[in-house]
C-alpha cells in the first residue's frame, strides 16, 4: 500500500499511524480529566432528575466515573491514542467497568458540547490560581513598598533620569498594574462561567433536558442560550489568553528594569542567588536568568494569542475541528503566566535592593536641577534666566565631578545663580520628594494612602 | 553639511525635516482635538478651585480655548508639522489669543498625563459607539430571526449537514457573540474611563492638585491612583484592540457564511444590490465584496493587537516615546471595527434570504436520516441494525436523485426498514425541529425564549 | 523557608524545584542530542588538527562521545534536569566514560557558540525534510493535474463562478505555491548553513581556532565572521519559521476549498476514509476533519511566528536568555508543517474527484453567459445590447432550471439573442476552455507546458 | 430610506456613501499611478505586436496615458472616490483624453492581473530603495568601527559585563545584521519581480497574447506560470513584510543599545542635537526619542505581518477582495523601514561616542578578572584555587573601590593570589582583547579582516 503512494517522506508508519497523530488529542488533552468526569456525573445526574434514566443508573456511571478518576490519579490508567481523546478513553474505561449502561452517558450529550464544559471549567480553575497568584505578587510588592517610603531613586522617563521618586512609589505602580490584570482575569471570568451541557451537536435534542441544573450543579454562573453559540464559542479562551498577555508584558517590563538594576553600571539591586547564575569561568558575573528567560516567555503568550484569534477567522458555524487547537494554546499560556507571577512573586520577596546606589545615581543625574532653577524664580529671577543659571551650575558640576549640593554657594552665585545658604535644603532629594503633596504623586502622604488602598484590596483578596 | 554625511538615500530634504517627519504625530493626532481642549478646560478650572490660579485667569483660559475649538470646527486652524502634536499646536494659538497668561495652562501638567487624558476620552467616546452599533447589529439579527423562526436550513459541523434547524437559531447565534462583545466593551471601558490628569510628568508636582474632581468634570469614573502608572499605562488601548479583535473575528464568520450562501451552489441569500457588485463582463456575477472586504479587514485589526503588544514588550518605567506609537492602531481599528458592525447591520437588514433553497439543501443532506434510524429503533429494532437500515435507505434515495421522504414505504422496506405510513411524520424537518425540546436548542419554544430575552436585553441597551 | 514566604501559590516545592523547572530546556533539547555530539567531535578534531589538544586525547573525547550517543540511541541514557540542558547532560556523561580528559572538550567553547551549532544543524536538517515533502506534494499536485486535463469545473473570483476552468489549472496553481515554497525554503538554507562554532562566549578566544575548518567538517556552508554576531543571531529561525507561516498559508486556502468541495452543494470531491471521519449517530456524515485540522493548525505556526520576533525585539547584544525560548517554537512549527505537507499529499493522491458534479456547477452558474454574449458582438451586435441579451437568457434559462445550452434557437431568439445553430459550438465549456489560447491559461496547450516544465522542475528537485 | 433602517448609527449619510468608503482604494492606491501607466502602456504595445490592436492604437494609448501621468504629476489630476480605484480613474481619465479608443486598453486584461502588476513593480522599487538604505547604514558602520578600532567597552551576555571588546567588533555586530537583511531582500525581490500580466481575471484569455514580452519590457524577470496563481498570490508582499520585520528587529535592537548608553549610568555616547530631544523644564534632560520611536515601530512592522498573514488563512482560490487590504500593510511597512534605515544611519554617524567612560566600565566590571585566574593557572594553580583567589581580589577592590589592576602586588598575595610585577601586563584589557587571536574574534587582525571583507562588499553593493 505504502509503496504505491506517489511521494515517499516522512510517514514510513503507512497512512492511519500518521492519520490518527495528526488528529488524536489525548497526548495533552488527558489533562482535563477531572473536568470530563465531573461534567459526566453532573450529566448523569440531570438526566436522572429529568427522568431520561434511572436514579439507579445515575448513580452507577457516578461510581464508575469515580473509579475511572481513582485509576487515573493513582496512574494506573492505561491512556490510548486510538480511542483519540479524553472522552473516548474515560467512556471505554467506564463501559468496561459498568456494562452497557456505560452507553446511556452520552443521551441527550455530543463531544461537542462535552469538550466545551471540560475546557470551561478548567480554564475556569486556571483563572482563579491566576488571580490568587497575582494578588500574591501585588501582596510581595505593597510589603517591599513599605520597606521602602523612604529610600529614593531617580524616576525616568525615556530612560534618562527625571525626578527623585520613592522606591515605594516606583514598586506600586507595578502594584497598580497587576491589580488592574486580576480585575481583568475576573471580567473574563463572567463569560468562561457559562455551561454549554445540553446544546449536543449543535441543535439541542429531544431528551427534555434541564441545562440550567447541570451548570448549577458544576458551579457555573449559568447555561448557555443558544445551543449554536454553545458549541462554536472560544470567545473566553481568547480573552483569557488576551488577559495573559498583558500580564506577560507587564512582567517583561519589571524584567527589563530588574536586568538594568542589576547591571553593574546601575547596581541598585543583588538578585539572590537562586534567581541567578553565576559564571563557573568568569568569577565576576552574576547573569539575571530568569528575568531574561520571563522576558522572552512573552513571545510565547502573545503567539498563542496570535494563533488563536487565526484559528477562528472566518470559521462557519457551528463546530469545526479547527477547534481541537485551541487547548494547548491555552495550557501553554496556563502554565507560563502562573509560574512567571508565582517565580516572580517569589525573586522580588529576596530581592535585595541599594538605596546607597541609588542616591549616587541621584546625583549623577542632576535631578535637582528643576528645583533649583524653581528656586531662582521663586526668588524673583525670571524663569528662562533662571533656567540658564540652573543649566550653567549643573555645567560646573559636570566638570568638577561632583552633585550640585556640594557645589559653594560663590560657586552657583559665580555660575549666574543668586542663591543663599537655603538653597542647599531646596537642593535636597529628600526635600523635593516630600514637597511632591499631589494625589497619587510620590509625596509621602500620597505614597500612604496608597499603601492603606492596597491593604483594603489584599484583606479582600489574598487568598 | 548634508553632503558630509556617509550615506545618501531618500532624505535629502536634510536632517531636520525628516527627523520631523519622523516624530511629529499632529498628522494623526489632530484627531484628539475636542478631548486636549476639554482636558485643559478641566485643569484650568480645578487649577482655579485649588487656589494655583485665579478664577479669571481659568475663566480666560476656557475661553480662549473655545475659540480654538470654534477654529478647527471650523477648518480655519492652521496645524504646524514643526509644532509636533495636538497639544503644541492648540497651546501656541491659545497663547496668541489669551497672551502670557496660556503659560499658565501648563502648571502642574506635562504632556506625559495630558496625552492620557486626551487619548483615554477618545477610547472612551469610540467604545461607546462600538456599543451603539453592537446593539444596533444585534437588533438587527433579533428582527430577521423573528422572520424566520419557521424557516428552516441545514445546520452544520464541519461544514457537513448535521441537524436540520430554524435559521433564527443560526441568527440568534450570531446576536450571542455581539452581544457578548458588547458586555466585553462595557467591561473594557471600567479601565479607560479612569482619569491621568494630575499625574504631571511622572511623579505628579508641587502644586495642590485635586485629581478627582478634575476627573469628575470630565466624566471620567474615578482619578489614578499612583503617578507613575498613570503615565505609562497603555493597557485600555490594548484591551479595546483586544476587544475590537474579537468583534472582526464574529464578523468573518458571518462573512464567510454570507459568501458562502450567496454562492449558487449554495443559493440561501441574495445580496443586496447596494452590498455586491456585477461584472461588466460577467452578466451571470453578483460579488460579495462588503464580506470578503470585511473578513480581509479581521487582518488589519489583529495586526494592531499584536503591534500594540509588541510596543508594550519590555519598556521600563515610566514614559517612553516608544508609547507614541499607541495612537494610529487604536484609530485605525475604530474606524475599521466602527464601518463593519454598522455595515453589516445594514446588509442584513436587506439580505433576502431564500427559504427554498435551503430546504433543498435539506432534501440534499439526507438530514432526516438519524430520525429514521431513531423511528426503527422506537419499533425494537437494535441500534446498530437501525442505523444501517437508514444508512441503505439513503443509498436508495441518493441513487434515485431523492429524498428519503420520496421513497415510497415499500422501497425503505426493501432496503431493510420495516416502516408504516406514519415514518412520513418523522421525516418531516419541521416535525423534528419541533421535537427539540430541550432549552436553548433550536426547538421553536427555545427560540421563542430566546427572542423574548433579546428584547429585554435591547430595551435595555438599543440607543 | 518556604512558610517565611508573603505569597503561597503553586510552589510548594520550595524555590530550588519550581525555578529549575522554569528555567531548564532539557525536556525540548534533548531533541538536538546527534547535532549537540557531531558538534562536539568535530570541535575536538578540529582544537587537535591546530595543536590546542592531542590527536589522542580527541581521539578519547570522540570515541566518548560516539558511546554517548549510542546510549541515548539505544534509550539507555538517564536524562537530568538538574543538570538543565542537552548540552551539560551528554558532557556529564562523556566525562564518567573517559575521565578527566573529558574537561578539555570545552576548551575554546562556551555553550552560546555551541547551542548555536547544534539549533543551526536541526534546522538544516528540518528543512531539508520539508524541501523533500513539498517536492513529494507538487508531485502529486502534477500527477493528479495530468490526470483531470480535460475535467472543467467552474474557476471562481469572489467564490462566484467566473470562468470555466481545468482541473489541472487549478491543482498547478497549488503546485505553484509549494514550489515557490521550495525556492525559499532553499534560500533560507543559506543563511542557516553558517557556522557559529569557535566564537566562543562572544568575543572568541585566545586558542588559535579554525572555525572554517569546522564548519567544513559539519557540512556548513561557511563559518561566521564576527563572534558577537554569532552568538546572538537568530535570524535563520525566524525566517525558517516565516517560510513555515506560508507553507501554512497555502496548505489552508487548499484546505478551505477541500471542505468546501467536499459539502454536498458542490460534491466536487469524495474524501479518502482513511482522511475523514464519519458519525456513529448521523448516517449521511462525512467529516473532512485533517483539512480543519490543517486549517487550524496554521494558527500555532503564525504564532509562533510571532513569538519569536517580540523574542527579539529590543534585545541588547549579545547572548541573552531570552533566546533560550528559540526552541520551542521551531520544534512545533517543524512538526507540524512536516507533518501537513506529508499528510496534504497522501491525501491529495487519493481523493476522488467527481468531474459530473463540477460539470453540473458549470451549467448552474451560467459560465457561458460571456460566450454568448461575445457570440453576439461577433455577429455585429453593439456590446451594451448583447450584455443585454445575454442576460436575459440567463433569466430564461434560470426561470426554466435549464443552462443555457438547453435553451432552444427560438427561445434564444424571443429573449432578443439573434443566435443560429452555430451558437451551440460557442455555449460549450469545453471549447471556450480551449480557446483560451494565451499562455499560463487554462488552455490545453498552455496546460501542458506547465505540466512539461513542472516534470523538469520535478527530476530535479524530487529525491 | 435611511428611516427604515432597523438600527442607527453612525452612517447618517445613507447606504451608499457609507459602502462607498468601505470599499473604495483610491485614497491609498493612488500612490500606483505610475506603475498602473507603465503597465499599461507596455499592455498596449504587446497587444500591437501580438496585432490585436493597431500600432496607431497603441500610440494613441501610450500617448493619452503619459498625460494623465503628466497632469498627476503636477497636482492637477482630480482622484474621484465614486471611481473605486487607481485603475479606474486613469481609465476614465484616458477615455476623455483618447477617446473610444480608450476603451481598447482592457482588450485581455482584468483589474485582477492590473493590480498584480501595480504593486509588483511597487514593492520592486521599494526594496530597491531598502537594499540602498542598508548598504548605506552598513556603510555608517563600517566607517565608525574603523574609527574605534582601539576603543574599548565591556562586551556583555546577559546585559552584564563579560568580556572586554573592541568597539568595533560591536559595531561590526550589526552590519553583519543588516548585510544579511541586505541579502533577504535580494532574495526576495526573485519573487516579486515576476509578471502576472496576460492572467486576466483568472484562466488567461481568448487573444493571442505574449506575457513573456510584456514582461520584459517592465523590467520584470519573468511572467507568471499559471494564470490562477498570478491573480491570488500575494506571498511577495508577505515575504517582503517579512524581510522588514527582521530589519525592525535589528533596528529595535541597536536603539535598545543607544538608549541604555545615553543613560547617564553608562555615558557611553552622546547623541547629537537633532536626534535628541532636550526639557523645557529639566534643564538636565536629553532624550533618545528617535531610539525609542524606531523601537517602537518595530511593533506596527509585526503587526502588519500579521495581518497579512491573517488575511492568507483560509482563502479560496482565487482573486478575493480580501486582497484588496494588502496594500496599505506594506504602504506603511515601506515608509517605515525606509526612514528608520535612512535616519538611523545619519544618526549614528553623528554619535559621539566616549570611549572614556566605556574604560570606566570595564574597571567597574572586573572584566579582567578571567584574566587574574588564567595567570595563576599559568603558575601551576589548579584551576579551582585560582578562581577563588581571583574572586577574593575581586572583592578586595571592590570594597575598596577601584579595579584589579590599582591593587598592589602584596594586596593581590595576602588574598591568595601569588602574582608578581608581571601581572600588570595581564591585567591590561588591551592585551587582554589583543590575545583573542581566533578569526571572527574580537582580536585586532580579526577585527581588520572583517573591515576588509565589509569593504569588498559595500565596493559592490553602495550606490
Amino acid at each position: 500500500m505504502a509503496d504505491k503512494k506517489l511521494w515517499g517522506g516522512r510517514f514510513k508508519e503507512g497512512t492511519s499511524a500518521s492519520v490518527e497523530a495528526y488528529t488524536e488529542s489525548v497526548s495533552y488533552d488527558w489533562r482535563l480529566y477531572r473536568e470530563d468526569i465531573a461534567g459526566s456525573q453532573a450529566h448523569a445526574r440531570m438526566l436522572a432528575r429529568q427522568g431520561v434514566i434511572s436514579g439507579d443508573e445515575a448513580e452507577t456511571l457516578c461510581r464508575g466515573l469515580e473509579q475511572v478518576r481513582a485509576e487515573i490519579d493513582a496512574g494506573d490508567f492505561q491512556w490510548k491514542v486510538e480511542l483519540e481523546d479524553v472522552h473516548m478513553n474515560i467512556e471505554a474505561r467506564l463501559t468496561e467497568i459498568v456494562g452497557p449502561v456505560g452507553g446511556k452517558l452520552h443521551t441527550g450529550r455530543s463531544r461537542n458540547d462535552q469538550i466545551g464544559v471540560d475546557f470551561r471549567l478548567h480554564v475556569n480553575r486556571s483563572l482563579k490560581e491566576w488571580s490568587e497568584l497575582l494578588a500574591g505578587l501585588v501582596n510581595v510588592l505593597v510589603h517591599r513598598a513599605k520597606e521602602h517610603q523612604d529610600t529614593l531613586l531617580p524616576g525616568c522617563t525615556h530612560l534618562q533620569p527625571a525626578q527623585a521618586v520613592s522606591l515605594a512609589q516606583h514598586l506600586l505602580a507595578y502594584a497598580c498594574m497587576f491589580r488592574r490584570d486580576h480585575e481583568r482575569v475576573a471580567d473574563c471570568l463572567k463569560r468562561v462561567r457559562v455551561s454549554p451541557l445540553g446544546a449536543a451537536a449543535l441543535s439541542g435534542t429531544t431528551y427534555p433536558l434541564d441545562p440550567a441544573s447541570a451548570a448549577m450543579d458544576l458551579g457555573f454562573d449559568r447555561a448557555f442560550e443558544n445551543s449554536m453559540d454553545a458549541v462554536s464559542d472560544r470567545d473566553f479562551a481568547v480573552e483569557a489568553i488576551g488577559a495573559g498577555s498583558l500580564i506577560m508584558a507587564h512582567l517583561s517590563r519589571l524584567c527589563e528594569e530588574l536586568i538594568l538594576w542589576a547591571n553593574p553600571q546601575f547596581g541598585y539591586i543583588r538578585l539572590p542567588d537562586a534567581y541567578s547564575t553565576g559564571s563557573s569561568i568568569m568569577p565576576q558575573k552574576k547573569n539575571p536568568d530568569i528575568c531574561e528567560l520571563m522576558r522572552g516567555k512573552t513571545g510565547r503568550v502573545y503567539g498563542s494569542l496570535m494563533g488563536m484569534l487565526t484559528l477562528l477567522k472566518g470559521l462557519p458555524m457551528t463546530y469545526n475541528r479547527d477547534l481541537q487547537e485551541d487547548k494547548e494554546p491555552f495550557f501553554d499560556v496556563d502554565r507560563t503566566v502562573g509560574a512567571s507571577v508565582g517565580i516572580m512573586a517569589d525573586m522580588l520577596d529576596q530581592v535585595e535592593f541599594v538605596p546607597q546606589a541609588m542616591e549616587r545615581a541621584l546625583e549623577a543625574g542632576f535631578l535637582n536641577a528643576t528645583e533649583l532653577a524653581d528656586y531662582l524664580v521663586g526668588r524673583g529671577m525670571p524663569f528662562r534666566q533662571a533656567h540658564h543659571a540652573s543649566g550653567a551650575c549643573v555645567a560646573l558640576a559636570e566638570s568638577l565631578g561632583c552633585g550640585l549640593a556640594e557645589l559653594s554657594v560663590e560657586q552657583m552665585r559665580e555660575a549666574g545663580a543668586g542663591v543663599d545658604e537655603d538653597v542647599y535644603a531646596v537642593l535636597s532629594y529628600r526635600a523635593s520628594v516630600q514637597r511632591r503633596v499631589s494625589p497619587g504623586g510620590t509625596g509621602p502622604d500620597s505614597v500612604r494612602e496608597q499603601l492603606r488602598v492596597f491593604d483594603d484590596w489584599l484583606a479582600q483578596h489574598l487568598g
